[in-house]
Protein backbone atom coordinates (compact mmCIF):
# COMPACT_ATOMS: atom_id res chain seq x y z
CA UNK A 1 0.00 0.00 0.00
CA UNK A 2 1.92 3.54 -0.84
CA UNK A 3 1.90 6.22 1.64
CA UNK A 4 -1.05 7.96 -0.32
CA UNK A 5 -3.52 5.19 -0.46
CA UNK A 6 -2.65 4.93 3.55
CA UNK A 7 -3.31 8.85 3.94
CA UNK A 8 -6.37 8.77 2.07
CA UNK A 9 -7.84 5.61 3.86
CA UNK A 10 -7.18 7.30 7.43
CA UNK A 11 -8.33 10.73 6.42
CA UNK A 12 -11.72 9.13 4.80
CA UNK A 13 -11.72 7.05 8.44
CA UNK A 14 -10.80 10.56 10.57
CA UNK A 15 -14.15 11.93 8.38
CA UNK A 16 -16.40 9.40 10.09
CA UNK A 17 -14.92 9.51 13.44
CA UNK A 18 -13.39 6.00 13.23
CA UNK A 19 -10.02 6.95 14.65
CA UNK A 20 -9.65 3.59 16.27
CA UNK A 21 -10.70 1.67 12.96
CA UNK A 22 -8.36 3.98 11.38
CA UNK A 23 -5.60 2.68 14.10
CA UNK A 24 -6.56 -0.76 12.98
CA UNK A 25 -6.17 -1.20 9.72
CA UNK A 26 -3.10 1.52 9.53
CA UNK A 27 -0.61 1.45 12.21
CA UNK A 28 2.12 -0.26 12.89
CA UNK A 29 2.51 -2.88 16.03
CA UNK A 30 5.42 -0.69 17.31
CA UNK A 31 3.72 2.64 16.45
CA UNK A 32 5.08 5.62 18.52
CA UNK A 33 2.86 8.52 19.17
CA UNK A 34 4.09 12.00 20.08
CA UNK A 35 1.04 14.56 21.97
CA UNK A 36 2.44 18.44 22.53
CA UNK A 37 1.98 18.00 26.09
CA UNK A 38 1.57 14.94 28.66
CA UNK A 39 0.93 14.77 32.26
CA UNK A 40 1.81 11.72 34.89
CA UNK A 41 -1.30 9.73 34.11
CA UNK A 42 -0.82 10.69 29.93
CA UNK A 43 2.64 10.62 29.21
CA UNK A 44 3.30 12.85 26.02
CA UNK A 45 4.86 10.14 24.01
CA UNK A 46 3.42 6.71 23.83
CA UNK A 47 4.48 3.11 21.98
CA UNK A 48 2.98 0.24 20.70
CA UNK A 49 -0.44 -0.51 19.45
CA UNK A 50 -1.93 -1.28 22.74
CA UNK A 51 -1.31 1.53 24.35
CA UNK A 52 -2.22 4.06 21.25
CA UNK A 53 -5.94 2.10 21.57
CA UNK A 54 -6.25 2.44 25.03
CA UNK A 55 -5.55 5.98 24.32
CA UNK A 56 -8.25 6.34 21.65
CA UNK A 57 -10.82 4.71 23.59
CA UNK A 58 -9.65 7.38 26.37
CA UNK A 59 -10.53 10.06 24.26
CA UNK A 60 -13.68 8.45 22.46
CA UNK A 61 -15.18 8.11 26.28
CA UNK A 62 -13.73 11.53 27.61
CA UNK A 63 -15.13 13.95 24.88
CA UNK A 64 -18.45 14.96 23.29
CA UNK A 65 -17.37 16.14 19.52
CA UNK A 66 -20.00 18.64 18.03
CA UNK A 67 -18.11 19.08 14.94
CA UNK A 68 -14.87 17.77 13.17
CA UNK A 69 -13.22 19.08 10.03
CA UNK A 70 -10.42 17.40 8.68
CA UNK A 71 -8.13 19.17 5.68
CA UNK A 72 -5.64 17.53 3.84
CA UNK A 73 -3.67 14.77 3.44
CA UNK A 74 -0.84 16.31 2.23
CA UNK A 75 1.62 13.50 1.24
CA UNK A 76 5.54 12.87 1.01
CA UNK A 77 7.94 10.23 0.67
CA UNK A 78 8.02 9.25 4.37
CA UNK A 79 4.61 10.37 5.12
CA UNK A 80 1.86 12.52 5.32
CA UNK A 81 0.05 15.56 7.21
CA UNK A 82 -3.84 15.96 8.13
CA UNK A 83 -5.23 18.86 9.69
CA UNK A 84 -8.12 18.76 12.43
CA UNK A 85 -10.46 21.12 13.25
CA UNK A 86 -12.15 20.11 16.49
CA UNK A 87 -15.38 21.37 18.14
CA UNK A 88 -15.70 19.28 21.26
CA UNK A 89 -16.30 19.48 25.36
CA UNK A 90 -14.03 17.54 27.29
CA UNK A 91 -16.35 15.85 29.80
CA UNK A 92 -13.54 16.57 32.73
CA UNK A 93 -14.23 20.57 32.25
CA UNK A 94 -17.43 20.74 30.85
CA UNK A 95 -16.01 23.65 28.55
CA UNK A 96 -16.55 23.14 24.78
CA UNK A 97 -14.07 24.71 23.39
CA UNK A 98 -12.53 24.51 19.45
CA UNK A 99 -9.35 23.12 18.96
CA UNK A 100 -6.71 22.77 15.36
CA UNK A 101 -4.16 20.48 14.97
CA UNK A 102 -1.56 19.00 12.88
CA UNK A 103 -1.06 15.60 12.41
CA UNK A 104 2.22 14.75 10.93
CA UNK A 105 2.44 10.82 9.89
CA UNK A 106 5.49 9.13 8.93
CA UNK A 107 4.98 5.82 7.48
CA UNK A 108 7.49 2.37 7.17
CA UNK A 109 6.97 -1.29 5.71
CA UNK A 110 3.55 0.07 4.38
CA UNK A 111 2.23 1.14 7.90
CA UNK A 112 2.06 4.43 9.97
CA UNK A 113 5.82 3.56 12.66
CA UNK A 114 4.83 7.83 14.44
CA UNK A 115 2.72 10.43 14.63
CA UNK A 116 3.18 13.53 16.28
CA UNK A 117 0.41 16.13 17.18
CA UNK A 118 0.80 20.08 16.49
CA UNK A 119 -1.49 22.51 18.28
CA UNK A 120 -2.48 25.67 17.40
CA UNK A 121 -4.21 28.04 20.38
CA UNK A 122 -7.48 27.45 20.77
CA UNK A 123 -9.55 29.31 18.98
CA UNK A 124 -7.67 30.07 16.06
CA UNK B 1 4.15 27.36 -11.10
CA UNK B 2 2.76 23.97 -9.05
CA UNK B 3 2.62 23.40 -5.41
CA UNK B 4 4.65 21.37 -5.55
CA UNK B 5 7.58 23.50 -7.13
CA UNK B 6 6.38 26.42 -4.53
CA UNK B 7 6.81 23.67 -1.96
CA UNK B 8 10.40 21.89 -2.86
CA UNK B 9 12.06 25.95 -3.95
CA UNK B 10 10.23 26.93 -0.12
CA UNK B 11 12.21 23.93 1.53
CA UNK B 12 15.21 24.36 -0.32
CA UNK B 13 15.95 28.24 0.84
CA UNK B 14 14.75 27.60 4.39
CA UNK B 15 16.80 24.81 4.60
CA UNK B 16 19.89 27.73 3.85
CA UNK B 17 17.60 29.69 6.67
CA UNK B 18 16.75 32.42 3.88
CA UNK B 19 13.29 32.50 4.57
CA UNK B 20 12.99 35.86 3.68
CA UNK B 21 14.01 35.10 0.01
CA UNK B 22 11.11 32.61 0.34
CA UNK B 23 8.49 35.46 1.31
CA UNK B 24 9.96 37.43 -1.47
CA UNK B 25 9.80 34.59 -4.36
CA UNK B 26 6.78 32.47 -3.12
CA UNK B 27 4.28 34.69 -1.17
CA UNK B 28 1.58 36.48 -2.54
CA UNK B 29 0.82 40.08 -1.54
CA UNK B 30 -2.24 39.59 0.65
CA UNK B 31 -0.88 37.09 2.50
CA UNK B 32 -2.13 35.89 6.19
CA UNK B 33 -0.07 34.26 8.85
CA UNK B 34 -1.30 32.29 12.24
CA UNK B 35 1.05 31.93 14.52
CA UNK B 36 0.11 30.03 17.86
CA UNK B 37 1.01 32.92 19.76
CA UNK B 38 0.41 36.60 20.19
CA UNK B 39 0.58 39.35 22.48
CA UNK B 40 -0.22 42.94 22.09
CA UNK B 41 2.79 43.84 20.16
CA UNK B 42 2.77 41.03 18.03
CA UNK B 43 -0.73 39.46 17.23
CA UNK B 44 -1.00 36.05 16.28
CA UNK B 45 -2.45 36.57 12.82
CA UNK B 46 -1.17 39.15 10.72
CA UNK B 47 -1.52 39.53 6.99
CA UNK B 48 -0.02 41.63 4.06
CA UNK B 49 3.41 40.73 2.43
CA UNK B 50 5.12 44.24 4.59
CA UNK B 51 3.90 42.59 7.64
CA UNK B 52 5.30 39.50 7.40
CA UNK B 53 8.66 40.84 5.92
CA UNK B 54 8.78 42.94 9.17
CA UNK B 55 8.32 39.65 11.08
CA UNK B 56 10.37 37.45 9.28
CA UNK B 57 13.08 40.62 9.80
CA UNK B 58 12.51 40.73 13.77
CA UNK B 59 12.65 36.76 14.20
CA UNK B 60 16.07 36.62 12.55
CA UNK B 61 17.49 39.74 14.36
CA UNK B 62 16.25 38.41 17.74
CA UNK B 63 16.89 35.20 17.59
CA UNK B 64 20.45 33.20 17.62
CA UNK B 65 20.19 29.67 15.29
CA UNK B 66 22.04 27.38 16.76
CA UNK B 67 20.72 24.27 13.95
CA UNK B 68 17.93 23.62 11.68
CA UNK B 69 16.37 21.07 10.23
CA UNK B 70 13.54 20.76 7.28
CA UNK B 71 11.81 18.23 6.82
CA UNK B 72 8.90 17.74 4.06
CA UNK B 73 7.56 18.95 1.96
CA UNK B 74 4.31 17.11 1.60
CA UNK B 75 2.11 18.17 -0.81
CA UNK B 76 -1.01 18.42 -1.85
CA UNK B 77 -3.60 20.03 -4.30
CA UNK B 78 -4.61 23.05 -1.73
CA UNK B 79 -1.21 23.43 -0.42
CA UNK B 80 1.38 21.73 1.69
CA UNK B 81 2.99 20.96 5.21
CA UNK B 82 6.99 21.07 6.64
CA UNK B 83 8.24 20.33 9.42
CA UNK B 84 10.96 22.53 11.31
CA UNK B 85 13.33 21.44 13.90
CA UNK B 86 14.82 24.57 15.56
CA UNK B 87 18.03 25.04 18.31
CA UNK B 88 17.85 28.27 18.61
CA UNK B 89 18.63 31.23 21.57
CA UNK B 90 15.97 34.05 21.74
CA UNK B 91 17.95 37.35 22.31
CA UNK B 92 15.35 37.72 24.70
CA UNK B 93 15.98 35.15 27.10
CA UNK B 94 19.42 34.20 26.63
CA UNK B 95 18.09 30.71 27.19
CA UNK B 96 19.29 28.18 24.32
CA UNK B 97 16.05 26.02 23.51
CA UNK B 98 14.70 23.36 21.20
CA UNK B 99 11.24 23.91 19.29
CA UNK B 100 9.48 21.97 16.88
CA UNK B 101 7.15 23.63 14.08
CA UNK B 102 4.44 22.05 11.32
CA UNK B 103 3.76 24.98 8.89
CA UNK B 104 1.00 24.50 7.13
CA UNK B 105 1.05 26.64 3.62
CA UNK B 106 -2.31 27.11 1.38
CA UNK B 107 -1.42 28.28 -1.81
CA UNK B 108 -3.80 29.95 -4.83
CA UNK B 109 -3.44 31.33 -8.13
CA UNK B 110 0.64 30.22 -7.83
CA UNK B 111 1.52 32.18 -4.50
CA UNK B 112 1.69 31.02 -0.92
CA UNK B 113 -1.94 32.92 0.04
CA UNK B 114 -1.82 31.61 3.91
CA UNK B 115 0.38 29.70 6.28
CA UNK B 116 0.00 28.85 10.06
CA UNK B 117 2.38 27.70 12.48
CA UNK B 118 1.63 24.72 15.08
CA UNK B 119 3.42 23.76 17.90
CA UNK B 120 4.81 20.80 20.25
CA UNK B 121 6.27 21.34 23.52
CA UNK B 122 9.82 22.49 23.71
CA UNK B 123 12.71 20.14 23.93
CA UNK B 124 10.46 16.84 21.99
Amino acid sequence: MSVADIANGLVSLCKQGKFLDAVNQYYGESIVSVEAFGNEKMPAEMSGIDAIRGKNQWWAENHEVHGLEVAGPYVGDAGFAVKFNLDVTPKMTGQRMTMVEVGWYTVADGKISREEFYYNAPGQ
